[in-house]
């Protein structure tokens, strides 16, 4: 399985929200495909932050390009020159005014390999506290809440905890505690 | 947690690939958002099939954005016109070469809601037999095997299985398929 070969890339939009190159690609077959449209991406981060009863912290924000409430995890992305560790820790201040004493890193996941270039770092944070209040943005309206491993199910299932991210980083940290708790 | 109100909406990029339009929101704290960037995705499909010894069939392949190799569950985009459960079969028949005879819909999550307006629907398949060749296009190399449940964790934690939209949809349809034999 031998990778694709980047002939050309030019730019088609490019601002603060969102870069997009036009990019002409050689195939392992000979093929040549142009143009392959590519979202440039910073890295992005999610936090799955339980409490002494394993509850999950969870967010809630409104998302306008499906137009929909999503139930989340908190998260958001990297700056530049920005760790991912140090991300996670900013983005769970941010929006939830939470601070956590213990962190452990699980791994990254690609957000969309075959039209994004970044990856998801999900972090497990514990020992948590409420530190301070919400420090957000003019643009976002964010309602935080602790949910049960039963109750992100049922969000699951009902459409409430419906963003496919939040979903893999949620059921990638539970399996990821039930290993280490079997270990 | 009100909807934002779509003020104006111009297209900056459209063609048969990517569909890009920057969009004028009115905030329900009065705040406008101008620009804010949207891309309209079709609907998406991913198959959770699994023989009779309980091993999923996945697909790999190259994914150019990324820079990647991906095991992932079968799946792709929705044509104008398809129902998602057609969609399903047809993805599942192209990139694999396998039929199923059982057919069950465990539900949708959106894809990436904060910038894409698409969803994913997850399709169960069982009763699977190999029926045909792959039908891929000239731009497609794709393998296909089966993995076991370990398999696939160990695939998760290696990198191997990297990609969030699929890690998403196969612990849900693990979740679903458990929930579903203690019921």
């Amino acid at each position: 399985m031998r990778p694709w070969k980047r002939l050309a890339s030019s730019t088609v939009l490019a601002n603060r929200w969102i870069n997009v190159t036009a990019d002409k690609c050689l195939l392992p077959n000979g093929a040549v495909v142009e143009p392959y449209f590519v979202v440039h991406e910073p890295e992005w981060v999610h936090v799955f932050a339980i409490n002494t009863a394993e509850q999950v912290l969870v967010v809630r924000q409104y998302r306008y390009a499906a137009d929909a409430v999503c139930t989340e995890l908190p998260g958001g992305v990297v700056e530049e020159g920005e760790e991912p560790l140090a991300a996670a820790k900013r983005e769970l201040l941010e929006e939830t005014g939470y601070h956590a004493r213990s962190w452990e890193y699980v791994g990254p996941l690609f957000a969309n390999p075959g039209r994004q270039t970044n990856r998801i770092h999900l972090f497990i944070a514990r020992e948590i506290s409420a530190a301070s209040k919400q420090n957000l943005d003019a643009t976002e309206e964010i309602e935080f809440h602790f949910l049960s491993a039963a109750e992100v199910q049922v969000a699951i299932d009902s459409g409430e905890f419906s963003q496919a991210f939040h979903v893999a980083s949620y059921y990638r940290a539970t399996h990821f505690l039930a290993a280490a708790s079997e270990a």
